[in-house]
């Protein structure tokens, strides 16, 4: 059995990596990681679909217990990628995709040094500007604090394995698709060993007269 | 102007490296490398399409002017990779492909680094065999010596940077392009930072109050 592989999409707020996430799981080929929380389920969120909804002492006793693959606070309420359910999945051929941001995916690389990092990034900060200011919520001067937060997050993108540019969405998500099955065939030492021995293992079986059907 | 990818396409014969790499060079996003060779022309062959068609001295003035990316000499033929016009279309922003063997592979990865190696690999030793004896030129015997040859170019697989397997033509194709587009998304520390210096011109340009129409 080869091991899945473990993609992680981080971007700034507004770059549209949730749509593209969720389009990329939507198929057989990959599947989400569902994060536990500290917070409160919302209206129309299920348990274990969602989230793993948890008592602060349960998150807590994870943490100890080194039961996370990325953990972080978010205004008092925590939220973290359990290691379990996701090496699990890996290990039955699987290929797991995590969206958080960028401080979570440096904690995944560290705790998993295989992992795929993929970075989605508006078309420009004109178009994030608009993007956001779109949605209505937030006056001029919160927006030009989003837009500065966004820079510094871009900043980070030479920690990245890829990036794509969410400029037309259905593209962005076909580039994301063969990001991901690309580097399906990307080959290590131990995979390229383990694909001759195959090969190998064959061929001896046929020229040993074991030959098969 | 983005520099372009180098991609190398190689895998034993009866693989299918060559359809596939048709495949591939028939759209606008990849162009096919055109080899110098000193053998002579064969019906329906033109010149600068299957191969520049040179005398062997200008051969080896090539050679000793290192204008070959890799070189080697085949059935007292000699054949070529010019570097000068695959590195002039790279600087242009085209993607290039090279279909060749595993040692002028090698020389390519030696002398051009950031060239994207693939190897094709057939579906299976037995499948290979029949594929081989199917084109009915070659006694059982010289089929054994092809397998064992086809089987050491195999555990060459090491040093390429993805493989794909080639059960299914069209899907093998598809493969190629995910495998080579998704490796145009692929990060080195000095494209994320000329990525990330444009975000923060802009940005900036955007804050000192010179924004864009």
């Amino acid at each position: 059995m080869q091991q899945g592989k473990l993609f992680v999409v981080s971007g700034p707020s507004g770059a549209g990596k949730s749509v593209i996430t969720r389009a990329l799981t939507s198929g057989d080929d990959f599947d989400l990681s569902v994060s536990m929380t500290t917070r409160k389920p919302r209206e129309g969120e299920t348990e274990g679909v969602s989230y793993y909804f948890v008592s602060h002492e349960d998150f807590e006793r994870t943490v100890q217990e080194d039961g996370f693959l990325e953990h972080a606070s978010i205004y008092g309420n925590c939220y973290g990628t359990p290691k379990a359910p996701v090496l699990e999945k890996l290990g039955a051929g699987r290929n797991v995709v995590l969206e958080i941001e960028m401080q979570g995916a440096m904690q995944v690389k560290k705790a998993y040094p295989e992992a795929v990092l993929i970075f989605v990034l508006p078309p420009s900060m004109k178009v994030l500007r608009e993007r956001l200011r779109g949605r209505g919520t937030e006056s001029e001067e919160q927006l030009n604090t989003r837009m500065q937060k966004a820079l510094s997050e871009i900043r980070l993108l030479k920690d990245y394995d890829y990036y794509l540019v969410n400029d037309d969405l259905d593209e962005a998500i076909a580039e994301a698709g063969r990001i991901a099955k690309g580097e399906r065939r990307r080959l290590t030492k131990a995979k390229a060993k383990s694909i001759v021995s195959k090969y190998e293992e064959e061929e001896n079986a046929f020229i040993s007269g074991d030959r098969p059907a």
